[in-house]
């Protein structure tokens, strides 16, 4: 073995991250035998404590601190339960959040439905989903997943789920992107936001 | 917060790592969480073993496991202690290697000359290098810095440092795409580059 185990094991370890490459993983490890130990102790470290200290909260399924039943968002006084966004990914409240324009609360899939990858709605938090609307004075429902097959093919499922439980069920608006030019939008974007055109004097 | 801080610091930690922005550590924290435990923890072991299991070849300098005194280069029997190919990184020993065209001994400076970094002669293993000459029956000295600024500088620098002392002193040819960095070059590139390496004085 040219390179030490130690080193393999890290060059590895690195590979198997999605969007690392060989290359990178040995880049990264060389990096880290370099410099000092603080990097890799740190790293190590949260690593070790990444599974062990979060949870999911219980209401929306989003990940918080192992001791939190409640995300901050779900046990905020502020926020408003009437209103649920449906994410796929945590990721996805991270970024709805940055905009600072939804004041409701949120639920969070883990995934979107895929025949192909053998993603079922038994495999979502879809029946927790239906849960919610017993309980609390839920209004409305934004179904917030991707503009993907997989997020469309999910949107629709939950929009069957969701009918005639008295609750308004709405999703995002297709469109062309803000900043965007409209020479490089693709032809489906073009064609929903010709279909889903709007008056003008109503924005 | 709205990320809890487990997951945060293992964010803040990928970001440290080089050519890792935020957007890029998120989505590698995120993966993890959502996978099960297995890479976390190989991930977190095999970092935390790094530097306890490595040590450095008190020959060559390259990288080797902890318990070695020499590393598998040094100590292999077939390996011809006449010839030594200076290199600055460990990753750089590992190219030459998958070339198959040098049987000699190494020896790794761990960086290259850069006045603009303060990177001066004291902080590369330069001394030991030297000090090798006095033991061994070295007959010839390969130059393999980087072709860049700091690597021809370092060059010019063991030249000095190295004539008359009845070892010949050569570098790899400039076959080599000059900007580049060793450790990203083909195999018959380098290949050619060790073939044709030629006498310093040439130059």
């Amino acid at each position: 073995m040219l390179i030490p185990e130690p080193v393999q094991s890290l060059i590895d370890a690195f590979s198997r991250l999605p969007g690392v490459g060989p290359k990178t993983a040995s880049r990264l490890t060389f990096y880290l035998l370099r410099g000092d130990e603080t990097l890799s102790v740190e790293l190590a470290n949260a690593l070790a404590g990444l599974k062990e200290n979060t949870g999911y909260c219980q209401q929306c399924w989003n990940i918080t601190t192992a001791d939190r039943t409640l995300c901050e968002i779900c046990s905020h006084p502020q926020r408003d339960p009437a209103q649920i966004c449906v994410v796929e990914e945590p990721l996805d409240v991270l970024a709805l959040e940055r905009t600072g324009g939804f004041q409701g609360h949120y639920h969070v899939l883990h995934g979107a439905l895929s025949p192909i990858e053998g993603v079922g709605p038994e495999d979502l938090k879809i029946a927790e989903l239906v849960a919610r609307l017993k309980v609390g004075a839920v209004k409305e429902i934004i179904i917030a997943t991707n503009p993907s097959m997989e997020g469309d093919a999910t949107a629709m499922y939950l929009q069957q789920q969701l009918a005639n439980r008295g609750v308004r069920v709405t999703r995002l608006a297709r469109g062309l992107p803000v900043g965007g030019d409209l020479e490089y939008a693709d032809q489906n974007t073009l064609l929903r936001a010709l279909a889903g055109r709007q008056e003008m004097d109503q924005e």
